[in-house]
């Protein structure tokens, strides 16, 4: 049943070994991805990609850099979802009214240019940001590596896709409600949602301002280390922009896991099996403390059932208003469902949010991180084109709550079930334990951190891959 | 022009003095109030106050109690602001069609009853908190003990001048946009309005949720250091509560003051002149920075010509659909003002704040404490009858902005102006600098602080005392 394994491609770590040691370099692996992707046909990964002659141009200019061997990410290729940012490329969201030419790269991938990573091209993704399932987007719908007509997820499907066809070893993707978790569980990646704040935002086309995340999708939590080492720092042009939180410190890490009864799987028996096995082997691991879900999922509820969606307006209710028929049907129907909510409803929301805060602010007293499914089942395309909203509900279950209540969180690819559907569980973590959530995903994932304690020397790291 | 000096009851320590040594006792204590209050009749201070008998009776309970006198409060009258409940007494928030008789006491009160405070009554006030200028009550329009038919301020009118008047040495206010710092101002006594979160705001009806304060009005920053270490506490019950800041640190005190020209006072100049000369004198003492007000009002200005106002509309909507007849007609213009706004105006407006909010964090990089006029005029109650909007956003130039931006704040009595208006230094601070921004307040008043760094120890305060 499987199509594509996951993953195909070398990691970053591989990628920067062989360019220091010269059995590659930046332009001959500008030139494999540039074939990966050509062979791939269109298979609604990509929305635009650097021409092949430009992408080896680029890398070339990146070997030419002087010092360029000691950055980062020397010659290491990656994708960013079409909501954000790159100088003098369309920007189009998935609609191709909205699109516009980019002035200036948003300051995240910027970060990325200048320590030598190999901007690829933009990726597809749910129009305006706005679904967790991959099939809104008036270009091809793309499919998840499992096969079987599954949906890709979104909003960030092309970003994931990217990473799992190992096309690049990372992809710049978004999570407002799951965007960046969603389909990195359905193609069998890593994705990670930092804390708020801690990578700019700026640059980004905001989905629900207050919520927005850029996060990031890639194959290992080593991937994901040396990317967020060079993604986050402060900007003042962000106004949630906030300094990042603690490494994890080498004590146990408490672990918090729903009771059993409160877990949703919509009936897929294969997806709740593949889960208890899962958490079984967690509390031999870690030794689970059992946490009730009552309050996230309350919070999660007042997002897409409350006033959260008319957040989205305040970026697209001219757009709306002027050209509705450029926007796909599903999209608009939710944008629509955001004008009937009153200022009163949205302090009434944000009152109730803030009891919530409250409650689960006391949960992290008791347990450092909290283990749930990323998702509890998942659909065929025609499923999802049957039921949209319906579909794309279920797909959040254990996603909405996290960016409201100001949570990290990371989905943990943990194989196929039975059925041969992927199955990935999700770590999350209050604001700021970014480093902690990180570090109980690498213990699932057997993978040793390289830079466990404080190291943000990025040329230490490169020595010791290379 | 003076017709009553403000705050000419004994202090707190006076009366605990007084109590502990035998020269004074709760129960003369509280006869000599009753008297107070009888001898000035109905002059629109309170709303209802515990008869005679009854408070002394309360008082020989206070005096009966086992271990009483060790209380950091033993005997020390208060009175409430009538929108907190008191178990067994009305809260109207002035407005009798909406009046009902709390079931339970405000832990906030409740913790002064248990330090041995005892209630006197119940405090005038705009009705439903809205307002800043003590005129929106249906009962008899307080005015300021400085006479000339000036106003007294609001919404926390009665709590001001009860400290005024010398009949209670401290009083619970609230303060969502000024509420306990304009009445202070215009009545010549202390109005603290901590940071979010220390007080409970359990048992307090409402103005805006988000942002409401329980405040404290006394005539010494001794005084509010007393009652804020006994009403200061976490409660699990209130949402936004949190802990408080840590105590001064004895290090110099960083003060920001605006442009000279950046400073409005409404064609006020006898206000001016005395601001500028206070200004000289803080130059003096401390060494001004000059920082721009403009974030700040800029903020401020979100509050009454944006979406917050709807948030009053979270709680009174339903009153104010079926009894809008029983609101006072200004009160009910400006609740109806916030019908019209979507969850679109207020996710922009919130989108806004956390701008100014981003902006004004980098201010506190360069300065712990902002002084700024509490007031730049005042008006009689006729001025403020015939422009009841426009008087009010005047009232609350410098207010406004303070909750929104989750500032702590205090005003500071500063005497009379030429004209015999009152004028008042309002110091403001960040969130949970509550202790830096009173010690630069006790600097001003040219009074020590008894317990400057860390001590909670009520009993050795008493002991100091007696």
């Amino acid at each position: 049943m499987i199509v594509d394994a996951p993953c195909v491609g070398p990691s970053v770590a591989e990628i920067l070994t062989s360019h220091e040691s010269g059995t590659g370099s930046p332009t001959r692996t500008a030139a494999r991805v540039a074939d990966a992707i050509a062979a791939r046909g269109d298979d609604g990964t990509w929305l635009s990609t650097v021409p092949r002659e430009a992408l080896l141009a680029a890398a070339a200019e990146i070997e030419g850099r002087p010092g360029a061997r000691t950055l980062p990410l020397y010659g290491v290729p990656f994708g960013v979802k079409d909501s954000i940012d790159v100088a003098g490329v369309p920007t189009t969201l998935s609609c191709p009214d909205y699109a516009y030419v980019a002035d200036a790269t948003a300051p995240a991938v910027r970060r990325l240019l200048d320590a030598g990573a190999l901007y690829v091209g933009k990726t597809n993704l749910d129009q305006f940001a706005t679904g967790l399932n991959g099939t809104r987007t008036p270009h091809t719908i793309p499919r998840s590596v499992y096969g079987g007509e599954m949906i890709s997820g979104g909003s960030s499907s092309g970003s994931a896709l990217a990473v799992a066809l190992g096309q690049v070893p990372f992809a710049v993707a978004t999570d407002t409600a799951g965007s960046g978790r969603v389909p990195a569980a359905l193609n069998g990646v890593i994705g990670f949602k930092p804390s708020r704040g801690l990578i700019s935002t700026v640059g980004l086309v905001p989905a629900c301002k207050s919520l927005d995340c850029i996060s990031v999708m890639a194959g290992s939590i080593d991937d994901v280390d040396r990317v967020l080492d060079v993604m986050v720092a402060r900007d003042d042009g962000d106004a949630w922009s906030r300094d990042r939180g603690p490494r994890y410190d080498g004590e146990r890490v408490r672990v918090g896991v729903p009771p059993v009864g409160e877990l949703e799987f919509f009936g897929d028996t294969d997806m709740q099996a593949a889960h208890l096995g899962f958490r079984n082997q967690l509390d031999r691991s870690h030794g689970c403390t059992e946490v009730s879900l009552a309050p996230f999922l309350a919070a999660g509820a007042l997002l897409y059932q409350g006033p959260w969606v008319a957040e989205r307006l305040v970026e697209f209710a001219d757009f709306l208003a002027e050209r509705p028929d450029s926007i796909h049907p599903v999209v608009r129907e939710i944008l629509r469902s955001g004008e009937k909510y009153t200022a009163v409803d949205a302090f009434a929301a944000l009152q109730r949010l803030q009891e919530l805060k409250a409650t689960v602010a006391r949960v992290w007293e008791h347990v450092d991180v909290l283990a749930v499914p990323t998702i509890g089942t998942t659909f065929t395309v025609d499923e999802v084109l049957a039921d949209p909203i319906g579909c794309n509900t279920k797909l959040g279950h254990y996603t909405h709550f996290g960016n409201l209540l100001d949570l990290n969180g990371v989905a943990v690819p943990l194989g196929v079930t039975a059925g041969g559907r992927p199955y990935s569980a999700m770590l999350l973590g209050p604001a700021l334990s970014d480093d902690t959530v990180l570090q109980v995903a690498a213990t699932l994932l057997d993978e040793p951190r390289t830079a466990p304690l404080g190291s943000t020397d990025h040329s230490a790291r490169i020595e010791e891959s290379a």
